[in-house]
């Protein structure tokens, strides 16, 4: 209800600011049974951890070590909530204090303030990128319980700074640091990154991602129909400002015919509904994409005000990435995890 | 759980199928003293009733009274559920009878079945669109309760079967079948729709909704954000397939210098946000975009499969609509309604 | 949220108040496929109905006939939502114009008003008995979900106006008015209830219910225990004001060896545990009492307040019953069988 | 739904074993702006930390040092999500290893192995008493929130091993060690404790807990009634087996003339509905009393079954209390808190 849980049979809630003591995630729902070590998570944190990224990425450095507190008996999950804790370590406050009394514009800065009266202004408190961590460790051991019932979830890039892919080869996703599934285009997106980041700008881009594996049958009529519950999961990513479903906006131009899929006696003709049908699983891929929008901590004036509601020049510095992309994408993959789980356990299809 | 409420604080149970009884909805959670008549309701059910629409309407007729059962004392609310239906009355099931043992493509016959092991094969049951007549009751409620806030809630066509406006003059929506802010487009929309509906075939098209008046601080963080919860809402209407708030997918084009909203001392300088900061209104006025699909039941033979895997030819029939367009205008306005009185009461902007 | 549905899983939403159109219950997340008529449901409704009860019954007539309004196809549940309703008739609301500006003492009239500063004054309003007439019914679906888990739920009265059963034959609660266990007993609780009645008094007694061939493994550890969950769904009944399970509040006086019950390779060798060990059940018999108090709408002159503040003497009168018991006992029932339902289906006990 | 959260609007997670790393509490929905430090909560963790609790208490010792990891800004909660830890230290988990293939009478070890079909046999693992440290520090923080509205919360032992307090003076409360209001009583008990701990048994009670200052308005109608809420909260406690409200059980042997609470200009005229009238509180005092079992694990030799359901003898030995009084005191006025605070939110009295 205060908006930091998700889900309904696996809930995760996710607690900690940007520069406090740590960050964590409470699991209550897990089922009983499954083996998980701090290790099966951490190849997650590495893949979202400051620092990586590469050309895209902010110099922060964070080892963001998770630690299991609970819910784990001899190796396996026992049924009982899982407590994971990442302690922070390279927190700069202090480069945070000339913020204190101005709203950088493109940040939750004024809105947090207008909502609660007090705000921790030290690298935007609940509202950083920050929090994505605890997701990053839930959407891991989510993975696991996924990857028993041979559901896989993968996400890659498929623009940035407006420069598409040409094609989608997963296997070469692994192969670049934009976890692209076109190396080519990726370096065209690599060097737009280096022209955009000497113009102290950032840049946007569109991420998809599917889900294979996953039974018909996931989703509930109505209101928790599957694909509401993914657009809420995914849009609940702080940069992300748009989600489609299959063919997405581009179903809005064609025709019926052109966009029915036809069914065949061996599946789906094509697959426009991006593997859901009146919001629940057809047994096709499931296939989402996101609009990722430029960070808006950008290394230029800006116009903004301060609390007195005075005009104000601002220089945001710190350390920040040009891009959400590519960190954001271990993220993108955590919330699709967590709302097949959940739907998984709530179709029952897994006790 | 199973699907069929909506909202925390204000929330809403649909129930009843295309060609059952009745057609309902139960409100818990409606503010006490707030004036309502059933008349308030009907303006909105008349929007959204089969036989309006203009050319791209299905001619069945329902007259779509909707009573109060429950929920009124003296013609003000009390705080009790309010209990809403509306009877169905011109459903013809027997129409339906063909289609008995074969799945329709781009409909969830096929996924319903999967999931339940059962199904009301008549006209959809559950999923078909006349459950959105609840809805939009509902909604009437909501926009009531939101009107004593001074919060208005509107949506418009602007774009269909691949036509888009060119203006958003909101004086112009009444004044055409489409509910379309620009008249001159709107003629060419229909004759699109005239063209189409005589090959057989169906129309997508794109809805925008705003909302004035909304205060700053709805929405809550990390997993409730405002944004995600409205995409949730919209991506639960049977035909959408694609939700974007403010600049949305362009967004993920643009560099943070060109996306960034500037913060003056009168207000923001644009609203690539949507009104929405960080999952948190701003103040600003919330625009949102969906994608609708075209209405899968279309005149021309397709396709499929049935109930023993056989493949079969299928001529849909029925009297089905061109568009989505404009009949689920009133229902994107009920789900942002039904979502903003959610959040007052969460942020006890209200009591 | 709003106080007025009741479970997680099997999520019943009650509506009406005493003296409006109708009382009814929307079921959201019965399994598909149970074999489901009005007339299953009408033998609990009739058992729960006015003018029934023997001594102790209320002389207003309802014939409170139910109908299905959705969710049901060809004779079974499609595992979409159940509406249920049940249209008031014999309400005699002027009888209660006197009563208006006058808080009843004993009833809730003062706090309501004091929660919503509106109030339906009618016969009570939501929180007349007449509400459980909607719980009745949804109970009723509940039952016949666990009868096919073959689980059985039985309430009965073990005491009233302070006189206690001597035994518990199950098979003489249907041969008295009372339902009571002990015939001879229930002959001097039918002469208490004469005596009172003539005093214009009204009488409490004690309820006990008792589950049989539940299996092992219902109730959540920690806050949703299966005792407390029963607790909360008992303590929901008007005029319950305790609950106890097994030993109950006789196990305070007990030495830890006296309370524990032996596990024998064949089972325990005792139930005060009540059927439920650390929260969740064990298997055994479940065993819950509730304290019922006397009807608060007494035949004789009371003191109390007007909405001025001023006080007044009052005399109730109305169609009133001496006790809650045996009405009460479908109810008590219906409460248990709804927290079953929803437990076997949080536990995965059925799909 | 997994069991392990407790509230609507300020809601709990507790996670962690008795003998795993740590135990927790994450509080989201905590209003912003309340001054809170780990001194604040420590107070009541000492009050229910082993080796206190004079002759009933357990000789385990651990200090209980809880420590906020996130939600506070500046001395104030922020509104944001609070993380309580409190680092296990004395757990002596080899203690337990004869038990590993064994069930104790009286404790969940059978009911949590037939639940999930694993389970951490170290100190009953969450079903463990020590799981209530969490509670009590997340119900500090509630009781900090209630303190700001003048609403007070007190426990205290009315009744141990069969023997009852002759007066209720609060203000000999802290005057024993057994938080009982009647400090010649508490004399009895504890000769009564002192003896039965030689005989290796253990003792049940009863512990009463009022609340005063809270407003009237409190509980939702219908199926979330202040009384039914209070009664799961309070049954949730591991070793409470019944809860009553007001006059409780005493109340099925009146009559409705000597039930009735007369409501007088200036207040009521007794308080038999213990400050809950039709589940709403009516702005009395409310009083709720539970019965508490007693400790099953006992210094005798009991019968029960192995893994293999092969009867054997057992004694429990480890480190025990002789009865959950006094310890369970505080856990109790945590969850009296804990509701009503949420109660508080979701009535809108408190931002």
């Amino acid at each position: 209800m205060a908006g930091n849980t998700f889900g309904e049979l696996f809930r995760v809630t996710t607690w900690g600011e940007s520069h406090g003591t740590a960050v964590g995630a409470t699991i209550d729902g897990c089922p009983p049974g499954v083996a998980l070590t701090a290790e099966n998570i951490q190849k997650d944190m590495d893949r979202r951890r400051p620092g990586t990224g590469g050309p895209a990425a902010s110099p922060r450095k964070e080892p963001d070590r998770v630690e299991i507190l609970s819910g784990i008996f001899e190796g396996r999950t026992t049924g009982t909530p899982i407590s994971l804790i990442i302690y922070n370590q390279d927190a700069h406050s202090k480069s945070y204090d000339h913020l204190k009394d101005i709203f950088r514009p493109g940040h939750g800065d004024i809105t947090y303030l207008r909502k609660y009266g007090i705000r921790d202004h030290r690298g935007g408190g609940r509202a950083s990128a920050r929090e994505t961590a605890a997701r990053v460790a839930a959407g891991a051991v989510a993975k696991k319980v996924l990857i028993l019932q041979e559901i896989r979830v993968t996400a890659y890039t498929v623009a940035l700074g407006g420069i598409e892919v040409k094609k989608r080869d997963l296997g070469e996703i692994e192969q670049n640091r934009l976890f692209c599934p076109d190396n080519e285009t990726a370096s065209l997106m690599e060097a737009r990154v280096m022209e955009v980041r000497k113009q102290g700008d950032t840049l946007g881009g569109i991420v998809e991602i599917i889900a294979t594996g996953c039974p018909a049958g996931l989703g509930e009529p109505v209101f928790d129909k599957l694909d509401g519950e993914l657009a809420r999961a995914l849009m609940s990513i702080g940069a992300v400002k748009g989600v489609e479903i299959g063919a997405g906006f581009e179903a809005a131009r064609m025709t019926g015919s052109e966009n029915n899929d036809r069914i065949l006696p061996d599946g789906f003709g094509s697959n426009n509904a991006g593997g859901i049908l009146a919001g629940i699983s057809s047994g096709q891929e499931i296939v989402a994409r996101v609009a990722v929008k430029p960070i808006p901590s950008i290394g230029r004036e800006q116009e903004t005000i301060d609390l007195d509601h005075k005009p104000v020049k601002i220089m945001v510095g710190g350390r920040h990435d040009i891009s959400a992309i590519p960190r954001i994408i271990p993220v993108c993959e955590a919330m699709v995890a967590l709302t097949l789980v959940d739907h998984l356990l709530r179709q029952k299809a897994i006790k």
